[in-house]
């Protein structure tokens, strides 16, 4: 089997492993990138295709993008959705063009929030909320599918390169729905390349793969246009906090949302599972389980910046030094601190939506 | 089986009779509408759908519109298409708020013909030579496809109303591509209904009826919209020179175009199927066979407006004292006279587009 980097250990990492051999992907070396993020630096990230194209672009200073979408729906973010934006805001400060797109065609079309409500929650909560996370507001280039002719008429060359077979093994399926969504997607992808061919990198988790290789496909078809196909760079899910490998708002009670107000996320995580064992006297012996800890993975994929400082609570915990409830304790406190910061900077990056760089068709 | 009224008979009766059986149509009743023009009459009109709410309609004044497209690829339009053309005109005439649509997307997709170029190829050819044909300018509204952001937004939404299976079990396959035009086209089929609710009529061919069938699931499954079920309007195919159901371009000896030289077609005329017995002697004692005649079949659907004049033909060639020479010889000259006729309002159309109603998006 395929063998994932990951410092920590997670028992996750064996499905990752057949992920990686079924989809053809490859592995993510962590030096590839110079200066990686934390969840580069800790097996967080552990795939991509093409990233080889992005490393000379980086080092050559030659024109990339970076791009992702976001999807109007509630107004809040799923905790999962800030690793996307670490890597996008990674790649954006090693020089990517910086493309965020606002689907609100497919929030229309999946959720029922019609273009003027998608419109109005993106632009009061959804971007604000990236830029909050740290992407560069004046970096970036924003649009509404919407309002994207160029997406939708090249969405209709995609679905013509493509067979409904060719799809069905792609996605499992092809509902009409699905098919429309998905080749608005490729033209989403594909986007940043139609005034100017550059080499370009998606930042997503892995169920995002389908829409890569679809475009992959595509571009592979359309030889003449010489698209540079995508590349892209996959994380692994933020589990659940129950320990199930995606944390889902199919399970709340298990699942922190950005913003999320104190004493509910404090609630989460004290009821999380964690690596603590069934006795104080046997935690102090044994150590903690830290490989089954859903509180630990918090503290590694979204609370802790500093190796230094995430190594130091990995050993105290795994020498049994700290017990379960402590390191619930911490990072609740942590949960706060990040929560606090991220409604200031919310608030902020509000103010900050009418200079936006929005491209105007 | 179904009867269809078809006052001159014809061979291909019987299949289309099996297609408003298989299809569930009505059957066109020469009746239903105020002063029916010469393909209503003659049978050539010979089924649809919802026709009786239009009906009422045109008594009690109210609004309704009648559309079509215009899928701007070569530079002459099939003779077949001058049926459509009829029946639009006939709504138009009869009160009908007149759309046309020009499907460049689809031209785009399906022929590799570009946007600027289908643009400039409807504007220099199509669109004038609809004109030609007798539709009013002034009373009719035009948009391009590619341009209509509200039918793109639309095609997504009715994309999610409807699964594979019934997809192919109305189009009898389901790629990628056919998707996309095909509920781009529920799009348009509705689009004038987007801003007041009122019933349509389209007048097609019959092998456009999946369009219709798809758009009325569509709106079946979209109540709370209120939108009217599309009605339709069937005629027809005109069949190739060669006897069989339907002129097409891939059998180009047979197939008449609009325009098309006078001697070219005076060629394919004199060499068409006719209803003329081997020897003259024969002709003139047993009669012409008029039903598998396609020299009587292009008069009765396009050269011949008055119905006594028809039946004259009809009678002298019948009884065979108009040979089968004669008839090809009358049609050739009738057919010169709508090239040369056609041609020079196409011309004077040309100078019209300029001021022609084109939506604004």
């Amino acid at each position: 089997m395929t063998k994932i980097i990951d410092p920590y250990g997670s028992e996750l990492v064996s499905d990752y492993g057949k992920i990686v051999k079924d989809f053809g992907l490859e592995i993510f070396n962590k030096n590839i990138f110079p200066n990686p993020n934390a969840i580069m630096r800790r097996g967080v990230v552990f795939a991509g295709r093409d990233m080889q194209i992005i490393a000379k672009c980086i080092k050559e200073k030659k024109p990339f993008y970076a791009l992702t979408g976001i999807m109007p729906t509630n107004q809040e973010i799923h905790l999962g959705t800030k690793l996307v934006v670490e890597n996008l805001k990674f790649f954006q400060q090693l020089g990517a063009k910086t493309y965020i797109l606002v689907a609100d065609l497919e929030a229309q079309a999946a959720r029922g929030v019609s273009l003027e409500e998608g419109r109005k929650r993106a632009l009061n909560f959804h971007i604000p909320a990236y830029i909050a996370l740290g992407l560069d507001p004046k970096k970036t280039i924003f649009y509404f599918q919407s309002e994207n002719k160029e997406v939708m008429h090249f969405a209709y060359e995609a679905a013509k390169k493509i067979t409904l077979n060719e799809f069905k093994a792609i996605y499992g399926s092809a509902d009409p729905g699905r098919i429309m969504s998905a080749v608005t997607q490729v033209g989403d992808i594909l986007y940043p390349q139609f005034k100017e061919r550059m080499p370009g990198i998606i930042p997503v988790g892995i169920d995002q793969d389908p829409h890569i290789r679809l475009t992959r496909d595509v571009v592979s078809r359309m030889k003449s246009k010489k698209f540079f196909s995508p590349g892209s760079i996959y994380h692994k899910y933020t589990p659940s906090l129950d320990g199930s490998i995606k944390m889902s708002k199919s399970k709340p009670e298990s699942c922190i949302t950005i913003p999320e107000d104190e004493k509910s996320v404090k609630k989460k995580i004290m009821r999380a599972l964690s690596g603590g064992r069934t006795t104080l006297e046997e935690h102090r012996r044994l150590g903690a389980e830290v490989e089954k800890c859903m509180v630990f993975e918090l503290l590694k994929q979204h609370l802790v910046e500093d190796d230094k400082e995430l190594d130091k609570i990995y050993e105290e915990y795994k020498s049994g030094r700290m017990s379960a409830g402590e390191i619930k304790q911490l990072a609740s406190e942590k949960m706060m601190v990040f929560m606090k910061d991220f409604n200031k900077k919310l608030e902020k990056a509000k103010k900050q939506v009418d200079k936006l760089n929005f491209v105007e068709f």
